[in-house]
């Protein structure tokens, strides 16, 4: 299966030209997701629509995802409800890495969060956070998608 | 959301005529699938393949089923390893309801289960099994298919 090794963090402040980075609107929901980490959730974003299923231990996570038609997606969503969020993602290029950059919208309006995926965990243990970085909270469960999208 | 509103019979007999019904071959595996009758199932069929989202309280559930291509089944399919099974449909003519005869295969070779939906609860409540019926199991867990799956 394909493996997504990956660090969060909260954001002390965001770089002052991110508008200028490549960006795009997310609207994401769960059919479903248990505490252990598993999920299935739709996605919508400009470019079109995904149902991904994940599993997930700390930071290394297993994802299958396919795309699906807008109509697929509308039959769907519907059972999301009261599981949903949306955010607005930035690309920002960090070295040979990217930083996504999410500002929350909708209830965790103010909420900034920053993903880095890794090539390999040898590059995860390694990444030194640039000082527009906060708390790390990879295995911080409050700041999960999933949990967030519940409140 | 649409509701279906059935009973779940185990068999003491079948049909003698069971294979002039109208019947067709189900393989179905689960994405996810909680102790409280939420699941994501995946099902191929000779007509196609359907991703279903259910949730399910005793005798009524709640349901959204899409049809997805074989290649989005083929991208999902092996994330529900050790959690499949296989079985052909029969569908049975009963008054002006259609009895589901479900001969299992595999692990369960030899489990022969009936399945009634009814068009409301009064219907559900009146239902006359036939003598061919034996136990009731709707709310009998033994025989989900989700627990099912997994053996």
């Amino acid at each position: 299966m394909p493996h997504e090794i990956e660090r969060k963090f909260l954001l002390k402040t965001v770089p002052a030209d991110l508008a200028n980075y490549p960006h795009y609107h997310i609207e994401q929901g769960y059919l479903m997701a248990t505490p252990d980490g598993q999920q299935v959730r739709l996605r919508r974003t400009d470019s079109g629509c995904t149902l991904t299923f994940k599993t997930e231990e700390g930071a290394v996570r297993e994802e299958r995802e396919i795309e699906i038609t807008a109509d697929q997606f509308g039959a769907l969503w519907p059972a999301t409800t009261g599981k949903r969020l949306t955010k607005t993602r930035h690309k920002v290029p960090f070295g040979n890495l990217t930083i996504e950059v999410d500002i929350y919208e909708g209830t965790h309006c103010g909420l900034t969060v920053a993903e880095v995926e890794f090539p390999d965990r040898g590059a995860c243990r390694n990444f030194q956070p640039p000082d527009w970085f906060g708390e790390e909270v990879t295995n911080n469960p409050r700041y999960s998608n999933v949990v967030l999208a519940r409140e």
